[in-house]
């Protein structure tokens, strides 16, 4: 049901307004020009101003001559005002980091993923309270903790659905685990959600219009956002692609189809081929996500070495890859692609040549309009700190949905 | 850029607001309902109320007694209050209809489409007076005509841009050449816009979340819509599916691969399907739109009558249709697939099952939640009925994205 605005709630929605638009002046702002921009009276936006001051998330900088009236006190964000934190657990790796009001990473620790949850959940507390304490910021001052994780994910009920890349994880509360174990609040979501939350509000700010989020790390996903939001899809588990298919030759998937984009991009496959054509020696290791991985280094290491074999193994990959990315433009009509994840750093040479123009020549829209290609604007640990910026997002982001209701709450566990 | 909302936006989308509640409580409502529902005070319903009554599109009804309160005046739209006109271009037909502002319809034009778009312009003049003329409407009550074609469309020009199913529309400016020959206002959208956007205004009410709307006529097309809200991508051109692959030994594309969903689904490949396997005789005239929708037809009643054979290549048909669909659902997390358009009559019967039972199956988040499967609430005439639902939609619906500029603003024509 739709439902008007009425005082209280503008109000609230106009203060996130304001605090996002000063954010997004990193060379300052007057009260006159948060007036202009944001369509306020410049008496709300004072009154407002003063509150946020208050709170400690923005300061007072020079005053600054603005055309021939008298000089007006800059007014800029207080990123040291609020921090959050950001947990990625990954396959690999559990990457877990602490960033500030305005989603710059201060600290980060990087290891590898511990058996089964109980360990995990260990883990991030050991991280998080280092990262606390290297940086110098007092628990009180930490906003709440983001877990970004495989999906799917039962927003509900906190946990994760069986997901097909963390054995052991059927149903597991994650984030009701890592509440208790570091005694913060925990928003939850899938990787790819994150990621793409991460490049909307930290990352790449001219993603206007209908822009995707390409997730290659040990799945491959893909996000889709409008205007700078994210589409969750009817339980925020959008993103799932793994049975769309590239290619009528790729390898058999166990669906029992060939060519789908989650079993053709798959490192095991990667590597298999690898191995097949001798790029990689026969016995390399390859049963576990970490072997895996680092096999996956060793082929990508190969072909940036000048191995043309290693080189044609990445260059159908990026074709397959290319294919899938087309089919879902096409069908959202997005401007924009940007990759990422854990894996992206070591593939971006191969696939960034092979997309662009995949994507300029077998697009149907191509002749509307072209579709940029980009790598993420975050960096390798997108997922994390997309974990930290879920965090920020839902307390600090103004979102038009929250106005007329309907608003999509996202599950907050309180220790 | 966002913006906060001031007082003049609020009052508009207000009256949005309160309107569409009005529209959405066809048993009626009062003041204070209305005031408990939008969240808006009694004092701002009554005025807004007024306006409404004022301009036409509001009506007062009974009195009620509401709990041990006073007796409430009742309100009611007043669904004659204006109309909208609809055209639905078709490869095989053009459909004209003439909708009250409840969106129901109250004549309609059924015609072969003419050879170019002179002749179709001149149909469409026709069409709209003769409905103008038997429905007894004034031309001063009708809000604007929607026109609904195959796309790309340039929404900036007004214009189609190579639709790859009318032959001779390259660059046509169809928004000024409708408005000059049947001197209304034009909105242009593509077919299965329109579509997802009637069933949106006008049909299932509970398309909550994430939904899809498959359109099945000439060609294939899949609609995104998220709380009420069609996703219509950077370009409004969203809805392309026709190369995604849906059967590694489905038929050869014009691209390349074999199995696309355009091809796999297009009547000439069913159509050929069913002469080479003796269903239809050798030499069913194949050549032109309105012969194979002829040819389609036979197939189906064919199957329809008991042909097992003719059945079975219904079937293949919809096992691909159904893959295709599960893999968007999965995709954007879809919780409802609507199927329509001008060929769905004939194959729901075949396809329904199909695609209920495949999404059951395969649908990677089937574990997390079902997907219902559908067919059209508008009926046969959606695209047409969409077509003047844009218009209708444009001036009643209101946007949360309208509140906080950056609307996509649906390019008008005025004659």
């Amino acid at each position: 049901m739709r439902r008007g605005t009425n005082l209280p709630r503008v109000g609230g929605f106009n203060q996130m307004v304001v605090l996002d638009q000063v954010r997004r002046s990193p060379d300052g702002s007057s009260r006159s020009e948060l007036a202009a921009s944001t369509g306020l009276s410049l008496q709300a936006v004072s009154n407002i101003v003063a509150r946020l001051i208050a709170l400690g998330y923005v300061v007072e900088g020079e005053r600054r001559a603005e055309g021939r009236g008298k000089p007006r006190t800059m007014l800029y964000l207080e990123a040291q005002g609020a921090f959050a934190l950001g947990v990625h657990i990954d396959p690999v790796v559990v990457t877990s980091v602490l960033v500030d009001l305005d989603g710059r990473t201060m600290e980060k620790v990087v290891e590898p993923t511990p058996d089964g949850p109980g360990a995990v959940a260990d883990a991030v507390a050991g991280a998080t309270a280092a990262m606390l304490d290297r940086a110098g910021v007092d628990r009180s001052a930490v906003l709440g903790l983001g877990v970004a994780a495989p999906g799917p994910v039962d927003l509900a009920a906190g946990t994760v659905i069986r997901p097909p890349l963390l054995d052991g994880w059927d149903e597991v509360p994650v984030r009701d685990l890592l509440a208790a174990a570091t005694g913060f609040d925990v928003v939850l979501d899938k990787d790819v959600s994150a990621a793409m939350v991460a490049e909307l509000w930290r990352g790449n700010r001219m993603l206007r219009g209908t822009s995707l989020f390409f997730y290659t790390g040990f799945g491959v996903a893909v996000a889709v956002a409008h205007d700078g939001e994210l589409l969750a899809g009817s339980s925020r588990n959008a993103g799932e692609v793994g049975h769309l298919v590239v290619d009528n030759d790729g390898p058999l998937c166990g669906c029992g189809n060939r060519g789908c984009i989650g079993i053709s991009a798959a490192p095991s496959t990667l590597v298999a081929e690898a191995v097949a054509a001798g790029v990689l020696p026969r016995g390399t290791p390859a049963s576990t996500p970490s072997e895996l991985d680092a096999a996956l280094t060793k082929l990508c290491r190969a072909a940036a070495d000048g191995d043309a074999v290693a080189s044609g193994i990445l260059a159908v990959s990026a074709r397959r890859v290319a294919r899938g990315i087309t089919v879902v433009a096409d069908l959202v009509d997005a401007g924009v692609v940007v990759f990422g994840g854990p894996a992206w750093a070591r593939l971006a040479p191969h696939y960034l040549p092979v997309v662009r123009r995949e994507l300029a020549l077998q697009a149907t829209l191509r002749e509307v309009h072209a579709v940029e290609v980009l790598g993420s604007a975050v960096g390798e640990h997108v997922g994390a700190v997309g974990a930290a910026s879920l965090v920020l997002d839902g307390l600090f982001t103004p979102r038009p949905s929250g106005l007329v209701g309907g608003v999509a709450t996202r599950a907050v566990a309180h220790p």
